[in-house]
């Protein structure tokens, strides 16, 4: 029997006991952006730094200037290379609540999935690599290479202290290379192996007018509406076709490269399943580019939020104070994060007429990124995904952003692999979130066998 | 003593009553917007009734198809003239709570002041003519004319079983004159007689994209975002400078005569202390047309609210299933209401790609009016101005609405006197809305006299 023979033997046997786990660990409600949260985030910490140490790593618990980090490690075993695990315990919000089939933190298994808020996004694919890991230590005794596990609590809302606290333990966190699972394989039963990741940069602008709000018969005509300021500029910001309007906005965008292009088409796309689970007789956005493209290559602007005034039920005639709109923009290679922060707020400031205010609020800022797809991670991520899932991984990008993933790049100079076991439909950041329990196990596996691969294909 | 003398002495006695019943009054949380509140509009209109009972009227509670009507009369008299008040006893939704100062069904004095939801719009206006009618009784025996009460609890959600209501008592409401107090003074101390208010026409459209919100990373560039749509058409509806651009709109529309436009510019306007109120560096809306005409001939088009997406604490990337706009249009004479409500929803429709879909609302419907300014029951009201603030009363057309007036006038045949006891600035429909205890007073007696002036002034 080879090591990963046991090991595997280890998964196939506490399967059962690794689900009620991962069901415990979605009862917590430990929504980030939710500040009145404190004691739900706190026991989720806790919780998950007590399976740590179960596994047989050592562990703690670590302020940040939010909330608490879970930091844990394999026993050290010199010569071998060492692994940094990035994931997060904390969620988003759940509303609209009333579109949940069941209570976002009591989770249900049906049909062999898990249905609650963090299931994929990011409890369920974080937690896999500790079973991967607690399966060496109790067959094998050791793994084959450090792991040090970073458990982060502020993931949802931007990872705001997540850098300064990386870079106050530096050594700590030092690896040959990171290993996150926060993304998706490209269908069913088909692992992808994502190579980029778009950027985002999340704005807020809040207009107001008249100091109250006020009677719309009494004052209509003479006095100002902030809704219509928001309107116009939200309006202005995006051609009815998805072009951005924001001068500047596209400058330095990378194009992607042929082959990328080529091997994109090839994919197995099914469009017209997409726009059906959409709801939408076809896929929306800039037509005239193929829907990877649009996926994945190119920046984007989505309104996520817009209010004002009267939103209840009935006829109200107010004519609003405030009103604002909460707007992200999703970057590509070689688009500056901090330059379109900029030129957004330019934008804005532009648009507000003499008779009203302005506040704008950066929340999240980062760059896309780009991992060589021949670095050894990258191949021993392969590797792993061909023996967990039985399958070649397709390389990819991601429409999505993991704001640590440019920092690990870029500044810590490390390669970062990006595993995603979960599904598209997934509902992240949705009503009715879920996680198939197959993809959970396979997920398992493959992070386990990654441990043994890269082992073996890094030089030291 | 004359009998007018007799009852204002009655007045000066009951004073401190009179404003411990209103007060009683407001603390009904008469909220008709929300389905919720039928315990507190029955126990409002069965406590109004039984202060009409005591008043020394005869009076009952008569179901509608929507709230309950509360109607009463006084004792019938032969051969002098009948005139029906109309007023309403519900109120408007109170956010956002958390700007009032004081919570808004718990009264508060202050300065001479009375704070609380509906102090002004109507409870406060529509009460000052039960006290006067009571006073006339307690005093002389009899009222100069007959008087007939009808108080609704509808006015806040448009009135929507008004007409058919009176319609089936048309005999007990049939009088030569209406009388309503549910406008304003132009000024403090500044009584007006208002003959024109505009009408309203107020719309809700809802966009939907997909059929459940997305995540913006992994959707965004090929998922529909309704929040655009939605921005777009309110962005397209109206110009910069505050022209509407829904074609046909301003079709039909009367352009106030020269001796209005010159009365009204004479008026003791205060543009610059209007603004300053507003909290607003100058008055906003159509600059090329003087303050008078936006305020009261000029049709307007406020977005009464907006929302979409996630509006609360934080920043979630979400792509909305849904967005909405809540619209009012304000109109003047000529225009036709339903004519307008078509176009809205045309305009609006025309505006939908194919991948969205649309509902659109209709709340209220209800065309402009004007009242003949040499009938007898407006110089009645002219005298008792005279008489109840010791001043004539300015001429004045009002911004605002008041569906059933146009029904009296148009369908009925009655001519409407609009008898505004309220200030501009008292809230209504905001938070912190008030009424002036001595408005409150000078009302009454303003009614009172009324009553005595229209049954010498009516010839039968």
């Amino acid at each position: 029997m080879t090591d990963f023979e046991k090991v595997s033997a280890y998964l196939e046997e506490n399967q059962e006991r690794y689900v009620d786990e991962l069901v415990d660990f979605l009862r917590f409600p430990s929504i980030s952006s939710d500040s009145k949260r404190k004691e739900e985030m706190h026991r989720c910490a806790e919780w998950l730094r007590a399976r740590c140490v179960n596994a047989g790593l050592e562990a703690e618990i670590l302020p940040t200037a939010g909330w608490p980090a879970v930091v844990a490690e394999t026993p050290r075993r010199e010569g071998v290379p060492t692994v940094l695990v990035y994931g997060h315990y904390d969620v988003q919000p759940v509303d609209p609540l009333e579109l949940w089939k069941t209570p976002p933190f009591e989770p249900r298994i049906e049909n062999g999935r898990v249905y609650a808020r963090g299931a994929t996004d990011d409890k369920g694919q974080a937690f896999t690599h500790l079973k991967a890991a607690e399966a060496w230590l109790a067959t094998v005794g050791e793994t084959p290479v450090n792991v040090v596990f970073l458990y982060e609590g502020e993931e949802e809302i931007g990872s705001p202290h997540l850098e300064d606290f990386i870079r106050d333990h530096r050594k700590r966190f030092e690896a040959d290379a990171v290993l996150i699972s926060d993304t998706s394989q490209f269908a069913p039963n088909t692992p992808a192996l994502c190579y980029s990741l778009r950027g985002i940069v999340y704005m807020e602008f809040v207009v107001t007018g008249a100091s109250q709000d006020l009677h719309s018969g009494m004052f209509g005509g003479v006095a100002p509406n902030p809704a219509h300021v928001v309107a116009r500029i939200l309006a202005d910001m995006k051609s009815p076709e998805g072009e951005i309007q924001i001068p500047g906005f596209y400058e330095g965008m990378i194009e992607p490269e042929k082959w990328e292009r080529e091997s994109f088409e090839k994919l197995p796309w099914d469009y017209e399943g997409l726009a059906k689970e959409l709801g939408i007789p076809k896929l929306s956005g800039e037509q005239k580019y193929p829907v990877p493209i649009r996926k994945w290559c190119r920046p984007t602007l989505d309104i996520n939020g817009v209010y004002g005034g009267f939103a209840g039920e009935g006829a109200k005639t107010v004519i609003p104070s405030k009103a604002g709109a909460k707007v992200s923009m999703r970057l590509v290679p070689g688009q500056d994060a901090d330059r379109v922060a900029d030129l957004f707020e330019e934008f804005v400031r532009a648009r507000i007429p003499e008779e009203y205010k302005v506040k704008v609020k950066s929340y999240q800022n980062s760059p896309a990124t780009v991992i060589p797809v021949d670095d050894p991670a990258m191949v021993a991520g392969k590797e792993a995904f061909a023996k967990g899932f039985g399958k070649e991984p397709l390389l990819i990008r991601e429409g999505a952003s993991i704001p640590v993933v440019a920092f690990f790049v870029d500044e810590m100079k490390m390669p970062v692999v990006l595993l995603g076991f979960g599904l598209p439909d997934d509902n992240l950041h949705a009503p009715n979130e879920k996680f198939t329990l197959a993809d959970y196990q396979r997920g398992i596996a493959t992070s386990a066998y990654f441990l043994e691969a890269y082992a073996r294909l890094k030089k030291l």
